[in-house]
């Protein structure tokens, strides 16, 4: 059942107004239910409790809702009595996320929770054609299992790794080539079928981590991405902030030294030329030659101190960078994840010290600087978030 | 006459009531009124109009409104027919800021326009009462010559030129040093009577510059304030962004270079070593001793090479540190103020080579970077503005 997206033009009924009072009013019941279904079900008198909405009108809701297939009612077993709960028939979201070198797809139900996902190796420099029919074999695929369709699916999230515009076109990136200049939400329409919203890497992982990782409860808080490049998203006072053309977060090119390594952006001595993969594999060239990041890694937990150095320099000069990052935007948590992360404390460490040396006292004692928990599925979790935002299942004259 | 704090604890009624319907309406068109009343006075289709409010609705308000003395109508003369507007006997905002030298006291209408206002030297190191005391004379006598009293200022916003907790105590500032660990809303409402607002001055200035200044249209802003210290407000997605701690903006304590001189925050080669008045100073010693910023920014116009080029180090710093501040933020528009801007392109010229050297090109090219339009009143009336922000003129149950 497709939804409004809430771009799409609508016949809005003035505010103020009785209908849209009402929709507003349905729509925060569905917020409520969607938050608390993966917890204790609700009662329509709990419902009333946390909306401070009348019983009756709650009731009133519950009625139209379901009538309208979004809610379902389940009879209670003993005390509870009869609860509430978003219909697993309402419809699905999707995320899709495209990185280095693979393809996640994910499907979830109105709630946010997975139900059903999917990972493959991707050559990196495919065209984005090829990128995107290979997501819709595996979305057709993954819903074939669950018995659905592409009409099922409410809304589609797509994170890519570059800066993306306000307008959904791919920025220059060394890392996904065969996608700049695109239109990313024009082509995933064309070839998916479906509503879909772009966002980049970094600012869908910031998305999952607040929500369901280790940035939960931080209304401030800053993911950053330390892969083939550094990126950072933000999220700031509870919302993903995307600055003003979309491209906030470019952390990996803070200017660490002016006389530093020429860069491919045009500067020099940026942050991604002191912590990266790219810096990783060019320290250790000759050591570890032909080394993965999980070689590395590998090496520096058996002792090589030339692995060992690596991640230490990386992690103060992580930590110089985040210094200056929460001095700017006074963030109560910094989630560290993305492939160097997982070399855990032998970086974590040495960020914490950078940290302390390079940010205002009083900066560094209330910042959480924390690796992050959703590991490699924060970039597909945080698609199928957005997906999920950008639905909205009450139309503006509201249901029933 | 007193108007609800928005702090203050209310019996708010149930949201989603016909009350909380009510008083929101009301709010819009007051709203509406405080943004217009400077331009074309509105009529009632006016503001049905822009409000979308239905013509009837508008009149139960506008009646309201004018019975609780909020608006008053004015007869029209030909075409424009009878216009409404905020009271001109609705209550008095105040703006207080105490600067490095100086304490100013600003008066203004429900509207936020100034009406009254006075700047005063004081010394450095006075003591907090003794400021406070001196500003609340001021509005005393500044009160008396409008013929009102306190009882006509509903509320205060007060700057200061250091960090502010959220819960308003003044934190660690080489720059009022007679203000460090008060906590200024307690003592600036004990001692001037009433409801006090108070924030860092560079967030006023960013306030005051996007409201009314070299700011305006541009919902990310980034006002950088280069006097004393370097301080910065950013104003994201249209608000005043302050962090988790109420500290954003810490732009002056960015490493710049980290075997750089060691700086009163614990660390080194801060960006305030490389651009501020103390710089300044420090490094034309010798050829202009004793010299005020205005005696530098003259021999730097009469051709001084070491004035000169001082401001071109100044802004080649300065643009690199709000290179980095802009890929991470992506502003649309960063202003540059305080007393170091007085030499306008002298430094601005640096700042914007320092800009495009450090920034990505995609962030530069996007990015203005301009002098502040209000000059040294920016942070007064950003003070009188946050004191016009916390006025709610209606109270949760609606007037009427």
């Amino acid at each position: 059942m497709p939804a409004e997206r809430d771009d799409a033009p609508t016949s809005a009924p003035a505010p103020g107004s009785t209908a849209s009072l009402r929709s507003a009013n349905q729509r925060r019941v569905i917020r409520l239910l969607q938050q608390q279904t993966a917890g204790e079900p609700l009662t329509q008198a709990d419902i009333a409790r946390s909306t401070q909405l009348a019983p009756a009108t709650v009731s009133n809701i519950v009625r139209d809702l379901t009538a309208a297939g979004m809610v379902e009612t389940v009879m209670g077993s003993g005390r509870r009595g009869t609860t509430v709960r978003i219909s697993r028939d309402a419809g699905l979201v999707v995320g899709i996320d495209f990185g280095h070198r693979h393809v996640r797809v994910a499907i979830g139900d109105l709630t946010g929770e997975v139900i059903a996902d999917e990972r493959e190796p991707i050559a990196q420099d495919h065209r984005y054609g090829d990128g995107l029919d290979r997501a819709a074999a595996m979305l057709d695929s993954l819903l074939a299992k669950l018995d659905a369709t592409r009409e099922d699916v409410l809304n589609i999230g797509l994170g890519l790794p570059a800066p993306i515009t306000r307008e959904d076109v791919v920025m220059s990136s060394a890392i996904l080539p065969g996608w700049v200049g695109v239109n990313a939400r024009v082509e995933a329409e064309a070839r998916l079928g479906r509503p879909a919203h772009i966002d980049n890497d970094a600012n869908l992982g910031a998305l999952a981590e607040h929500r369901h990782g280790a940035g939960m409860g931080h209304p401030n808080m800053v993911f950053v991405k330390v892969s083939s490049g550094v990126g950072a998203g933000m999220i700031l006072d509870g919302e993903l902030f995307r600055g003003s053309h979309g491209t906030a977060g470019e952390i990996g090119h803070l200017t660490i030294d002016e006389q530093g390594p020429f860069c491919r952006c045009g500067s020099r001595g940026c942050l991604e030329a002191y912590a990266s993969i790219g810096m990783a594999a060019t320290a250790l060239a000759d050591q570890l030659p032909n080394a993965s990041i999980d070689d590395i890694v590998a090496a520096a937990k058996n002792g090589n101190v030339s692995a060992l150095r690596m991640f230490e320099d990386a992690g103060l000069h992580l930590g110089w960078g985040l210094a200056m990052l929460a001095n700017l935007i006074d963030p109560s948590a910094i989630v560290v994840g993305g492939d160097m992360a997982r070399a855990g404390d032998l970086l974590l460490d040495s960020i914490h010290i950078g940290m302390r040396r390079h940010a205002l006292a009083s900066v560094s004692s209330t910042t959480l600087v924390t690796r992050a928990a959703l590991g490699d599925r924060a970039s597909v979790i945080g698609a199928l978030l957005l997906a999920l935002d950008r639905t909205d299942l009450v139309p503006a004259q509201g249901l029933g």
